[in-house]
């Protein structure tokens, strides 16, 4: 079967691998029918050491079952499921918790062989904790948003949790990116009364502000943070979303929160350390981390499909399997936001 | 009048200052009853440079208001009232809020002339905003619980707050000095069902165990983080209250905690960094700061007066005024837990 493989920074490329199989009873085989690039697979793109075995890519995906093993109970062959980023088995303690993402035996995709999403196929482990089945009557032309509830919107609600969103906040999303601007539906869906999206991408912000951004703040450092205290009254923001990763997004995180707030961080953190006098003269809450978006598509699927919510509207690019490397390139210049990839 | 003033490390005295007198219209004169000596007190007995002028210690007080301002609307002379430790003006964004220790207006007691707690009187600025009368039926045998609701127990239920204490789960508090005994009685109070004391002195440990506490952890660092796993299947605690703001506390705080729970810190933190990527991999959130004691009042009040929690049972010594260096000294050497001071 064909599958995406990084080789190094800059070297992505589509190849022969062998078929995957059920290798666990708890296991299924899932044929891809959408999967797409993510913000984060950039990272590795730009920084991976040559590595002959390579990488394989790729851990947001809807597709069809296309085999179970023996002790799978719940999930049928045939079914239409979407596939969350990391895989859980829906029983331990800690998937019970609704943090699937630190499930005991759990892990993630877009690691091993077999296991990238950026494929026609792919091996899930603990098919009837990880998969979730979609409604035989989905909607064709929603799949673009029900794809989104594998990673960017899951992500960008749980950065809105976090960060304590609720009706008549004041909210501040930094990074205009897939995960920022599911960020902003995410602010707007849990009622805040201000979101102001923090990014320097023109079409990005317009769609943040279709999404339901009140205000846009393109300056970065200092000068941004000025501009969000000028927003709020001099206070800074009840919570601010962190989708980006770096030391100065996280830094800016800190510095518009207003004090007793709370900062959702979702960004895969570059940095080594959050400041801890400065948040705790505050009071400001630092949490966040991989979203357990498992837990969150029951809430966020009905707006999905009722059409409440548009998260596909991230993808600006759809291609096939085989033009991958062209996605990525895409997505690293910025001329694309999201790159969905229909097989 | 007199008031204790610290000149410098080790160097505490009880002297002759100025009677204080109302400035602003805004203000009240309390006279104080009860006042005590605060674990964070210690901090300037250790390591304050030498200064001429001194500091005037002291922040938490019960008292009777001897005078008020033109201003002063709700607060009369003649009323019994707890001091929190912060002043705030009580209408400000951040006071509805209930974060009133970031104020706009507001401050901190023990640090400016005629405004430390330690003495026969202070001057307090917003007396509406900051004081909290009394019922005039409170039992004077309550005045040592009472006198908690200044600092302590308001911050130790600030600590469980933030680290979401909720009934059925399991919880670790830091430090077994009266903020952590304090977080004891809150993790009670909030229905966990674990509560796992970390200290080292065998009567405050006894103490924790009165106020519900189920386990005693006496180790530090890597061998306290494997006991705690030990008491919690191997998964950490839902809830840590970090109850002492060094280094390694804090540390601490971030390994003992699972896998989406929550820290709250209340100790000030004598390190300059949280870990970011450990807490983002574990989706661990870390929070708390000073404690809006005042908001907390309200709930707190009626367990005490109704006498459903005991939290003066931390003052294991009680001294007049002139003793008061003596007092430092006690809690230094960790003769004392926290001393009472009864004028």
């Amino acid at each position: 079967m064909r599958a995406t493989v990084m080789y190094a920074a800059g070297d992505v490329r589509v190849v022969n691998v062998p078929d995957v199989t059920l290798v666990e009873p708890t296991d299924a085989i899932v044929r891809v029918t959408q999967a797409c690039i993510c913000g984060s697979d950039l990272w590795p793109y730009r920084d991976m050491a040559q590595n002959e075995q390579g990488q394989n890519m790729g851990h947001e995906a809807i597709g069809v079952v296309e085999a179970v093993g023996s002790e799978v109970r719940k999930i049928k062959v045939g079914d239409t499921v979407i596939m969350p980023f990391a895989y859980s088995d829906g029983t331990c303690d800690l998937c019970h918790d609704g943090i699937q993402t630190a499930c005991i035996h759990g892990g993630f995709f877009g690691n091993a062989p077999g296991m990238g999403a950026q494929a026609e196929a792919l091996r899930i482990p603990f098919a009837d904790g990880t998969l979730y089945p979609l409604p035989t009557q989905a909607d064709g032309a929603l799949m673009a948003s029900l794809l989104t509830l594998s990673d960017v919107m899951g992500t960008g609600h749980h950065a809105a949790r976090i960060a304590q969103v609720a009706p008549g906040k004041a909210v501040a999303v930094i990074g205009d990116g897939a995960v920022g601007l599911c960020g902003v539906i995410a602010a707007k869906r849990m009622g805040a009364e201000q979101i102001i999206i923090m990014g320097r991408h023109p079409d990005r912000l317009r769609l943040a502000q279709e999404f339901g951004a009140t205000h846009v703040v393109t300056e970065r450092g200092e000068e941004a943070t000025q501009k969000v205290r000028e927003l709020t009254r001099g206070l800074g923001a009840h919570s601010v979303l962190e989708c980006v990763g770096t030391e100065q997004s996280a830094q800016s995180a800190v510095d518009i929160a207003r004090a007793g707030g709370a900062i959702g961080r979702v960004g895969v953190p570059h940095y080594a350390s959050v400041p801890a006098v400065q948040t705790f003269f505050k009071n400001v809450t630092v949490g966040g981390g991989p979203a357990p978006v498992r837990a969150y598509i029951d809430e966020l699927l009905p707006d999905v499909l009722e059409g409440r919510i548009q998260p596909g509207r991230v993808f600006d690019r759809t291609i096939g399997l085989e033009e991958t490397p062209r996605g990525y390139q895409a997505m690293d210049s910025r001329e694309a936001i999201k790159v969905l990839i229909q097989l």
